[in-house]
């Protein structure tokens, strides 16, 4: 059984919503993908790191479309682990946990793991929306359209835009 | 630079006094290390989930002799990663987190992982003090004595004793 390496944010949870809401609040005016279309997230939205260490902004997100459904048949086909680069923010570990609870309870917690890099994770196939750590991990790469990682061309690693098109590659 | 992953509960964070206490209030004698030597854990103190489970365990272990200076060196001449099966206990997660901080705090949060299961750890040497972790690790191996694993032979595992002996094997 091949394994499975998914991201939290930018791949199963919706984080971009948010940054909009975070950053119309304080600045009065709600940016269009477009403005924050191949943009670093940190330069899209200048205040990001205040917004994720706050208390209650990851456990307010929103599963990304069809990611609950899809998961859990990957989740049945694969030796899946959900690895999300969460030590940076300690308040949001057990935010993290409690939503995976909430929105993919077929997920245990043998399955998850809250690390800061994923390089020294062992898996066949990582699912991300960041270069950073694609970039490092030396098999199969599937990069998930983000905005911040829209502009630049996807290199060795296969781009997906949504959870159908992961379903297409990985469940066929 | 050979990349090494070490264990926190029992390797670096000495659990048993807190067993030993806990288990004295609520069983009003306290065991002796012969009664738990061999015996696992959660067999030798009954209601062991209890504790670990509790806000504030984690928090109050203390670090076992000699670990903070041996690690402070071991970090300086290998890849460091301070791996713990801690996805078990999600109130523990903010806890270690916090720990670490304290009394490593040259172990920065890159550093940690905390995970359920060890084997998608990709090392060269992992130290853990449970064959669980060990048996699945395809390289070097170094078994951490505690009461749990005493009576049990070490096999392919090379056994220590204290921190002291860890550093006569990685820091010559």
């Amino acid at each position: 059984m091949e394994r499975l390496v998914v991201d939290m944010d930018g791949v199963l949870a919706d984080v971009y919503p948010h940054f909009f809401h975070y950053d119309e609040i304080e600045g009065g005016r709600r940016k269009t993908v477009e403005e924050v279309t191949g943009i670093p997230e940190l330069e899209a939205f200048p205040n990001i790191r205040k917004y994720i260490y706050s208390k209650g902004f990851f456990r307010a997100l929103v599963p990304i479309e069809d990611s609950q459904e899809i998961l859990k048949q990957l989740n049945e086909r694969y030796e899946l682990f959900i690895v999300s680069a969460a030590t940076e923010f300690p308040l949001s570990l057990e935010e993290k946990h409690a939503w995976l609870n909430e929105y993919f309870p077929y997920i245990s917690w043998q399955q998850m793991v809250f690390c800061g890099q994923k390089h020294i994770i062992d898996a066949d196939i990582m699912i991300d929306d960041h270069f950073r750590h694609l970039d490092r991990f030396k098999n199969r790469t599937i990069l998930f359209s983000q905005p911040h990682n829209l502009a630049k061309d996807a290199g060795r690693h296969e781009r997906v835009n949504s959870w159908k098109e992961i379903a297409g590659l990985l469940l066929k």
